[in-house]
């Protein structure tokens, strides 16, 4: 069917990710039923020989989107400057030209995360006044969800590099998680103004003097970022990608000791049986699916990355999100913050 | 009673710590008890109109220690370069000098970190051959316990400062966590070759060409703090930190949730009933207290810091990890290997 004009058009690289196309395919199918308020129009790219069938099992799917057929696909283990040499024609390449285009609002991939950053950068390139894009993530909290970023794009940074992905997560925040006046906090390892490294200072008396309405509320130590202290945590690619993955591990320490505990005997073993109930709550607050969805920001267009393992209801997420950072018209306000931002003597 | 001539001397900083002077006596009584075997002897500095009494009661204790009084005490807010200044009387800086003095073996106290670090540094002086001293804890992974450095000490680090907290690092797992060949893996965030800094990538190339006979596995990512692939893990003194305390958080995070999920209902509270002694045993498996006692790695001098709000169980574990170091003489097996140590063209 024709797109019509007042839905958001979503780039959809149905062939990144271990389960693709199904889990993509599927993903979107599960967005379009899970959100029949929100107008979506898919344009999605892969190979026409497995995807058609897998679309034409749902009409839903069916009368919202479009298929361009191309048999390249970006490998998982492809380097990003041969990806970007090599993959010209791939289902990823082709769904960022979409957005590079304007023939689409977002884009959504669940491939390869090093070749989609680059493709990304040099396809898009920063938008006005942002110096370095950086990848953003939402995590869970004790009382709700943060935005986290740089989560690896930019093993170092500056102040200002730092200044600007504040003004870009708070944005973030807004939209995606819903908060009127998200409360940023400064990654740093100590609370004491004189701790940390000369770029967190300079960053901090930055965003202390600012001249937009940010809720800045100082440094933020590792244990605060799910503490619920803050709705937005800032911090440079390296210590967001060791701290993200530090996070992940210890999920997987506590899931691991947890069965452990449960499989030692017989009488365990039935006991986990009654409380089966409860730890699938706690699993279920906790379910990596609901944070699926990480965005390159600061680019000239949308680019939202998916967890690479994920199946149709993380998807669907990820969908969510670039869903929600489009109808935002998420540069816009971002750019808009930029021009109006006045920083004083550095 | 006198000091026997075989035993090692702890110096105890009976003052430092969230339930200090109890906590730390009875984490000494209770060293004793559960160590017979061990010969240990303590030199107790703090308030005699405090701790005589606790020691009084307690005979082996009494019979195995001395008390060396004082009224000055690091409060838990002093500045370090305020506490060097003026708390020369402390008992802290008084248990750092018993050391510094070869009155004692080693110091362990559950005070001021930032105190103890700067008392330490300048009382004691980096050792031969260790250009940064680092702060080296124990933590739990799904197989076993992992050590990791440096977790505050140094805000940034160069490759030869790497290279030796890798090989002290070693030294500390093989006596602490008793493994013959500890596995050392370097914190970055992509384990091929080419990511991560330059300080990074240069200790990686050295530690792969050392002649000294360390197990180097390459680079590790957050996740594998806990998943047991490792021994020891090396980063910077901003990363460990952040890394540490992010670990912290989620533990939190999930306890958290896993009590929520167990109160929603009277149904759900019953069931936690059932399930209690399981949830337990997993907390037990990663109870902080187990992973208690910090050192100071690099120094002239073995220091141990407790977490300050440790009970006795917590204080007996920091202890015990300072007797093994000093039982073991770390300090000596340390410059041995970096005088064996031949690091070709950098």
């Amino acid at each position: 069917m024709a797109n019509p004009s007042n839905a958001i058009t979503i780039a959809l690289d149905a062939m990144g990710g271990d389960k693709a196309p199904g889990s993509v395919i599927d993903g979107a199918e599960s967005f379009l039923t899970q959100y029949p308020d929100k107008k979506v129009y898919f344009k999605i790219f892969g190979n026409r020989d497995v995807i058609n069938n897998l679309v034409n099992k749902n009409k839903l799917l069916k009368d919202n989107s479009e298929l361009f057929h191309t048999d390249q696909i970006v490998s998982p283990d492809e380097k990003p400057s041969s990806a970007i040499r090599n993959c010209r024609k791939s289902s990823m390449q082709l769904a960022i030209n979409s957005v590079k285009a304007r023939e689409s609002d977002c884009c959504v991939s669940a491939g390869n995360t090093g070749a989609l950053m680059a493709m990304a950068k040099i396809t898009l390139r920063p938008q006005d006044g942002i110096n370095r894009p950086a990848i953003c993530g939402i995590m869970p909290t004790i009382k709700n969800h943060i935005v986290m970023l740089d989560l690896g794009a930019n093993v170092e940074c500056d102040a200002t590099n730092l200044y600007q992905f504040a003004v870009m997560g708070e944005a973030f925040a807004r939209v995606v998680l819903d908060i009127r006046a998200p409360r940023i906090g400064l990654l740093n390892i100590g609370s004491e103004d004189l701790k940390g490294k000369d770029s967190i200072k300079l960053a901090h008396k930055m965003l202390n003097e600012t001249n937009l309405p940010l809720d800045y509320r100082g440094y933020a130590e590792g244990n605060q970022i799910s503490s619920g202290d803050f709705d937005v945590i800032v911090t440079d690619g390296f210590s967001g990608n060791i701290a993200l993955k530090a996070i992940e591990g210890t999920a997987k320490l506590f899931g691991h000791h947890i069965k452990e505990s449960f499989k030692k005997s017989l009488i365990s073993k039935l006991k986990y049986l009654v409380a089966k109930s409860c730890l699938e709550n706690t699993k279920a607050s906790l379910d990596p699916r609901k944070f699926n969805g990480a965005m390159f920001v600061g680019l000239k267009g949308i680019v939202v990355k998916s967890h690479g393992s994920m199946d149709k209801i993380g998807i669907a997420n990820a969908i969510k999100v670039a869903y929600d950072l489009a109808h935002a018209k998420i540069q816009e306000q971002v750019a808009e913050e930029l021009k109006k931002s006045v920083i004083s003597e550095i």
